[in-house]
């Protein structure tokens, strides 16, 4: 058996998949693709992802895209623990549910403001435009709250039920980027705050390893608003 | 067995749900939700769905939202076609791969520009603003050529190979929605166009009489153009 997984750890859904592998305890080989290098942008990189982005898998020479789709198709392989994505099918209805959501009822509201905020004054060197980047803000910040309170604080442990799945390590993956972004959820999602704590302790020790860069860069800004 | 579908035929997932579901021969008992009246905003449809969308569905008490997330329960439970949502772990992982892509891929720039050009200037009466109108437009035409030369023309007669399954139910339905905002991806995507026809074809009787509301007003904008 050989599966390749192409990732960067600066890529939320990259990051969820290495932590899902890490804790399935199933063999893969690491194919670090720099994002920042522009790795992404190579011909032989265009050969495996026709859109040149990060995650991609590599299966017995079986190539595949999007987070969502390898998780089900790992799934079916019998490669990730069965308990984080069920087999059962209202389980899996439930977990499939937040997975279509989360498209753009999160992730695109979380992503486009760590761009704007972050990524953009670093590719591009300039001051992001106030008004423009306040939309984008209320954006997350009622996306933030719309997973706080109807996927959240319904009474169980987790997103999909009383049982951690795949749908909470792909929030929580996705939340830390705001944190890049000099925006902490937990600081105002009480929901969030608690749930995201369980999450990273079940994931851990990989939850932390896949977010060594992640969290050298808030701690860089930590130090420096310290130092202002 | 009890199926119920909340939808309605201005929804584009709504009608993809519906199609699939008359092709299938699935009895299904019809909740139409209208949009237009605000009947989605209703206490009574929030208990169904708490996010105010359509479509969704009742199955024996089991509720269920997001499109996506409702075909693959449907086709778990053998109420679709199997052909349209193939069991064999590489074919489905294919189908997945398109409908995990085309939420922010294709669905949003063209969900976004129909909002935009045609149904902003019906709820709230204003000129949709000229520039801002021609950066939807602009994100909407990538995202088609995306879909016409990644998706479409790779050699294959269909998005997840040579058979036609729910991933080109679902593209057509959206794509139908952007003639409503007068621009017709047939006539500038020679891949789209070809393909689109056999779609149509494939499902219909029952494509059409799920676009009839849609064509009605296509053909009424055509009219009042003919006149000016």
């Amino acid at each position: 058996m050989s599966l390749k997984l192409y990732y960067d750890l600066m890529s939320q859904p990259s990051r969820a998949l290495y932590i899902l592998l890490k804790t399935s305890k199933c063999n893969f080989e690491q194919k670090a693709i720099d994002l920042r290098k522009g790795e992404h942008y190579l011909e032989e990189y265009k050969a495996i992802n026709r859109f040149q982005l990060v995650p991609a898998i590599d299966h017995n020479g079986f190539i595949l895209t999007e987070s969502v789709a390898i998780i089900k198709y790992l799934a079916r392989e019998n490669l990730i623990l069965e308990s984080l994505y069920p087999k059962d099918s209202k389980l899996q209805a439930r977990v499939d549910e937040y997975l279509e959501w989360q498209h753009i009822g999160l992730r695109l509201h979380c992503a486009m403001y760590f761009r704007q905020k972050y990524m953009d004054p670093i590719l591009f060197g300039h001051t992001p435009d106030p008004k423009t980047l306040e939309g984008y803000f209320k954006r997350m910040e009622k996306a933030l709250e719309n997973f706080d309170t109807k996927w959240l604080g319904n009474g169980t442990e987790y997103i999909a039920g009383n049982s951690i799945t795949v749908a909470d390590l792909l929030a929580a993956c996705e939340l830390e980027q705001t944190k890049m972004a000099y925006y902490n959820p937990a600081d105002n999602f009480s929901n969030i705050a608690k749930w995201w704590k369980k999450v990273r302790e079940h994931f851990n020790p990989y939850y932390d390893e896949a977010h060594v860069i992640v969290n050298k860069i808030i701690n860089k800004q930590a130090k420096l608003k310290a130092k202002i």
